[in-house]
């Protein structure tokens, strides 16, 4: 029951142990049919449901010691792990359960004039190393979607969680062994020695991915230093951007709902830019909606001039990712100096134009170079959900493999495949 | 006519210069349609043409440096540029012309509960780097790829080759302008300062991917310094593993096209598997076709027990990329040790089955895990052009983006699109 691997005084041979035994365990996962990874998948539900009492009890230590050692509300909010948050847990299981299996499909398998027949089959990408921090319920949404795209994971959790990061991982452990998996083919490192993060990096040939979830400061790190390709999730400077050929009710709405819909995620948007025509008109009614919210404004000189109460933007108001109530405003001359804001300025993450002019939603969709771009659209629906991923282990701001919410199919690749029938190259 | 930048004693700045608008013509590349792209390409091809003499001459210059430097008559061959490899490159200009443009390709646009409409669209990467060596004609076939995918280019070709890559750039150029492109669209690096890749591959700010092309050692070079995204493409040590369950026949067809077809390229088979029970009747058979073709063999042990006369390969061999009339060959017990000995020494690069079995070719498709993967084919079918995709920048071994034979597909990049009326979200 308990897992076979434990770190000694040194990390570097622990963890290429964890390394070795994924990259075994990924072999049969590999293999692995949707039946039995949904089989693991549900009964890892049962055994947190049977678990309820063991997790809220290892998470008071955990919450006890984060408090002793004067964790702030917010981590300690996002470190708790009550019942209603155990549910959620155990409803993304079934819900990963119930998705579609992406191994093993087969794209456009098409002749060729050399009489071979060509495709592409989708397949895991083998190991995949996962770095996070105090939010224990990853534990379960990263091992779910690892385990249902067919392959073996590390993870590594915030030491704050650690206890209940382990008793977590024991039902995992469970449900595998009830499912007939390795064990191996989930395992959370059991050290909270930072050292583990610099050799789970480190190790191409036992980890294909590494993704990072959590603030900057640790995907700058690991981006930087790592040896194994990264999927990232960097800011959201997400922009929506309200042409003169919009309709103003819909700009309002949007406007409003993609700022405070919520305020600390990264497809808030942080910069809104209006069309000179429309400004005077549309300005007063959005400075009313976003005053009832609380929400700051910092506007650019033309802003000022018609909002006077409105503080003057600085340079660094058109970068920042303000994850708050505080909103930047430009005027701009049309969607040129808009796109061109967007693309000095933004982080290519989501970014929104508010128009009925099919010319301008048709340039806008081609040109903003962005990993959501979107119409007569709130910034908010850039997510997994919303998309029907079914769930996400993130959003990728890198161009390369996958682009925007990261959903089960962003952890497979495609193989070609060549079937033919003693078939030989003239 | 003339580029406008030229290397001055700061490589740095030269190249950031090159960085810079390159970023630029991106934005215009981005959005050029397909007519405009295809007008370019057979621009740059009549220019080609036109400028045979010049061509010719500029490479003979380069051909008696390389002469006079003691380059090897290998090396020479690649580096020459006679009428026929003019056509071929005018041929390859116009084929690049005649692919579909994979651009604004839309894909799986659907509705969702909350009323928007999501869909992924294929877009540029935006500012490819690649770095080459001596052959002159893939500064046509990399400029030419990277434009019909929309992405601008900088090119880094081999000093030896540098009076032909100028001339070529000439024409690339020329048909730049006549198509009303900029010609930063593609830049080919005017210095041979070994400094300037150092360059290229450390600005993500300007370049979004790096292509390699050449040997193991410039592309592991370049792996391990670069601080962009790059595609690469190394090893093959490719298999062939003939079942009991084969068809000897094709199984003799495959074994020897897949080592004899061509000696030096990366999908060549390098070790050959047989299953014990086939290997009595199939080695004397295969030992002989071998033999014609002058390939040496070398055997385990009970190869040798079966041919004499044949070396005992060391274990060395099994993991050689040999690129030379010479073959591995291994008695296994069945698709279980077949599949774990490719999973060991193999590359991960294109692998074949020879078999009757349904059973056994399904499972070999699913469970080697190599860029192409193959069932009664030649390994040697590995290639973009038979594989459709109409022409190739490389072969990737990599697991992320893009795998295997790399072709305008993966020059580009998916961004997701939401198509909203107004819709904000609850």
């Amino acid at each position: 029951m308990s897992h076979a691997l434990s770190p000694g005084d040194d990390i570097g041979a622990y963890m290429a142990q964890l390394g070795q035994a994924a990259r075994q365990a990924s072999t049969v996962m590999r293999r692995t049919n949707t039946g039995c990874k949904n089989a693991a998948l549900l009964a890892m539900a049962r055994h947190l449901e049977a678990a309820r009492p063991t997790l809220v009890e290892a998470n008071a230590r955990d919450l006890e010691r984060g408090r002793a050692s004067g964790l702030d509300a917010a981590l300690l909010d996002r470190l708790e792990l009550n019942e209603s948050r155990i549910d959620a847990m155990i409803e993304g299981l079934e819900q990963v359960a119930s998705l579609p299996d992406p191994v093993g499909e087969i794209d456009g398998l098409r002749s060729r004039p050399s009489g071979i027949q060509v495709g592409q089959m989708r397949v895991p990408l083998g190991v995949i190393g996962i770095i996070y921090e105090s939010r224990p319920n990853v534990t379960v949404e990263a091992a779910s979607l690892c385990l249902k795209s067919g392959n073996a994971c590390i993870l590594r959790g915030g030491s704050e969680a650690r206890e209940s990061n382990a008793a977590i991982a024991a039902c995992i452990t469970r449900g595998l062994i009830e499912a007939g998996l390795p064990e191996a083919a989930v395992q959370v490192v059991a050290t909270t020695d930072r050292e583990a993060v610099g050799h789970l990096i480190s190790m191409p040939e036992y980890v294909d991915v590494i993704i990072p979830r959590g603030g900057k400061s640790l995907i700058e790190r690991v981006s930087r230093e790592a040896k194994v390709p990264v999927i990232k999730h960097l800011d959201g400077v997400c922009h929506v951007y309200v042409d003169a050929s919009a309709d103003l009710d819909k700009a309002l709405a949007i406007a409003v709902n993609a700022k405070t819909h919520r305020y600390g995620t990264c497809n808030t948007m942080e910069t809104l830019l209006l069309d000179a025509p429309v400004a005077d008109e549309l300005l007063p009614r959005l400075a009313a909606a976003y005053a009832e919210h609380g929400v700051e404004l910092r506007g650019c000189e033309r802003t000022c001039q018609l909002l006077p109460d409105v503080t003057v933007a600085s340079e660094a108001d058109w970068a920042a990712e303000y994850l708050a109530p505080v909103l930047a405003v430009r005027v701009v001359d049309g969607i040129d100096e808009a796109i061109e804001h967007i693309e000095r300025y933004g982080s290519h993450h989501t970014d929104a134009i508010v128009t009925e002019s099919y010319t301008l939603s048709r340039r806008f969709l081609a040109e903003v170079d962005s990993s959501s771009v979107m119409v007569n659209a709130s910034t908010r629906f850039a997510d997994g959900f919303e998309y029907g991923l079914g769930a996400e282990i993130g959003i990728s701001t890198d161009k390369l493999h996958a682009r925007g919410p990261v959903g089960l199919e962003g952890l497979t690749t495609r193989k070609y495949i060549v079937l033919g029938d003693g078939h030989v190259r003239r």
